[in-house]
């Protein structure tokens, strides 16, 4: 990994000379690149490459007091892997530059894998903090890390704990909301939901985001049905949905792998989805993309994003925000909500 | 973070007593262990943990001159991952510890990710080799990364370069080949293909495995289609191919992003997917186990293992082995391949 072919004897000086900067800007662009423009940054950046400047050994040793590293749980546990989970790790990979840190993944296959692995990530010292998701009622891991001063931001809100600020999340409420008014727009008058069985504090934010819209626009009363994630039990439940929404209808549901269950039901009474029967999902997962759906695509960038600030924050043992940031996600349209088209395959 | 229960005084002789085993192999355990058995491995960390030991620290100094990570670039160019990148990258995370590292991913929204990306990830010294995947042929990175002098490992054969060895692959042509014995086995004597278009050396690598079956089983001439991974355009094509191949018959795909294309076309013919038509995806994705098809799971934990021990081997200084290693996919059957069953959704 040598790069003889540069100088080993530029300085923070001489880097902050040919970058037009101050020796501040240097160091905040090397330790604290939040707190730099991004192109004074990227400007910065490359002179140092171009100098081939290296940080002093005390520079060095700051930040050897550090992992600079934020761990992220990869959930081994369960049939299906979040539609989101891999979108999500590229989005903190992506942010994490900016925020001065890198993120390091774990996985474990034992039947308690959450505490075993995140402890074992502190025990080898590979991580400062940690970005956690998937967070629920009962959720073990906010407790745990708190009671071992363990910093953390969280993708999803703290349910047992609603003094903790540090997470950003999506606006599900808002989501199901807004798909309810773009299927009036596009004519739809009886709009049926599917969503998960009560319980879930995100599928059950989501389902009143339906209510309320549907009140709203003063809509007939409409069908609504449950079912897991598994397309089996997705697909068998919603064809009796179907039946009570009736053909020219539409299907508001709580994500992409249910609304892949009321398009696999469609396919099989021969009804071209859009125009026979709309169509929404919520997470904007590739799978969705790939079936043309209409999808309420979460924020993940600024959700990542705010998740590394906030643990920036913390590790630089500024205050916490005194409120959580909730993203609203974004109404991507795709052919299953069209009335006039052939509609997805 | 501190952990102040427990003694800070331990020593290697305290934890090699305790685990019953030599010095050395707490050395091992600690930065090697690979060389270490499982159980001795783990029975050793139990007393590293139980006593509080802290490596001397010379010991830690020597770990100090390496990151102890591998980089693993998170290609977020194109439409679709692949189906396998993130199972891939849990397995990586679950086989590090067993190899002294942790992964580090990374990603770049540039038009050029590549090299920009793993040159960053060098310049700011977070790993020490890399695992790369899909490579292909004028694949740029194998020869910067040699150039460069940097350690790899490579997911897919380095088609450049034979010379390189160094890398780790699903056999695609085993993989077909068995899943066309299975459907002769289970009845169906009229198998189709379906691919990608010529070009690619994991496409035709699979197409060469189902055209050596069905010479071998003397199969009647088959019709066989190409498409790319997009659903709607296979699910064209999968509808001319299924005229062509007729009811009762079957249909090997080259990826589960195919077989979901001639679900799609069975499913608007009314055809019940298994009793109508056989099928088999390959890549063992969670769309394949969500849709019951019948795939060819690639064993991504050998694989994971395999890249990381090359890694480790280079980074040893030790010489590389004679060959790549291949490893044949696991063939898991689904309601897809079943004539008797009402078939999958």
């Amino acid at each position: 990994m040598s790069r003889t072919e540069r100088s080993p004897r530029s300085t923070i000086h001489d880097v902050a000379r040919a970058a037009a900067v101050s020796r501040q800007t240097v160091s905040n662009a090397l330790n604290n690149p939040h707190r730099v423009k991004p192109d004074t940054l990227a400007r910065v950046h490359v002179e140092i490459d171009r100098l081939g400047y290296r940080p002093s050994s005390a520079a060095q040793t700051l930040r050897h007091q550090r992992a600079g590293a934020v761990g992220v749980e990869l959930n081994v546990m369960g049939e299906a892997t979040s539609d989101v989970a891999h979108p999500f790790l590229v989005e903190l990979s992506l942010a994490g530059p900016a925020h001065g840190c890198h993120l390091v993944p774990f996985a474990s296959r034992d039947a308690t894998p959450m505490l075993a692995g995140y402890h074992d990530m502190v025990r080898r010292r590979l991580v400062d903090a940690f970005v956690i998701a998937d967070t629920h009622t009962g959720d073990p891991r906010p407790g745990w890390l708190a009671r071992e001063q363990i910093p953390y931001a969280a993708f999803g809100r703290v349910y047992d704990d609603p003094s903790v600020t540090t997470w950003a999340d999506v606006d599900g409420y808002a989501g199901t909301s807004e798909a309810v008014d773009h299927l009036v727009e596009r004519g739809y008058t009886r709009i049926g939901y599917l969503g998960w069985p009560s319980g879930s504090e995100v599928g059950d934010e989501r389902h009143r985001g339906w209510v309320e819209a549907s009140t709203r626009h003063r809509l007939p009363d409409a069908p609504e049905a449950t079912a897991s994630q598994a397309l089996a039990e997705a697909t068998a439940r919603a064809e009796r949905l179907l039946d009570g929404v009736g053909r020219g209808g539409a299907v508001v549901c709580a994500s992409d792998g249910l609304a892949l269950g009321v398009l696999h039901a469609g396919l099989r009474r021969g009804w071209t989805i859009g125009r026979d029967i709309g169509l929404t999902g919520f997470d904007g997962s590739a799978s969705a993309r790939m079936h043309g759906l209409t999808t309420l695509v979460q924020p993940l960038d600024r959700i990542a994003d705010h998740c590394l600030a906030l643990v920036h924050d913390l590790l630089a043992g500024g205050s916490a925000p005194h409120t959580g940031a909730l993203f609203i996600p974004t109404l991507t349209i795709g052919d299953s909500t069209d009335p006039t088209k052939e509609g997805t395959s």
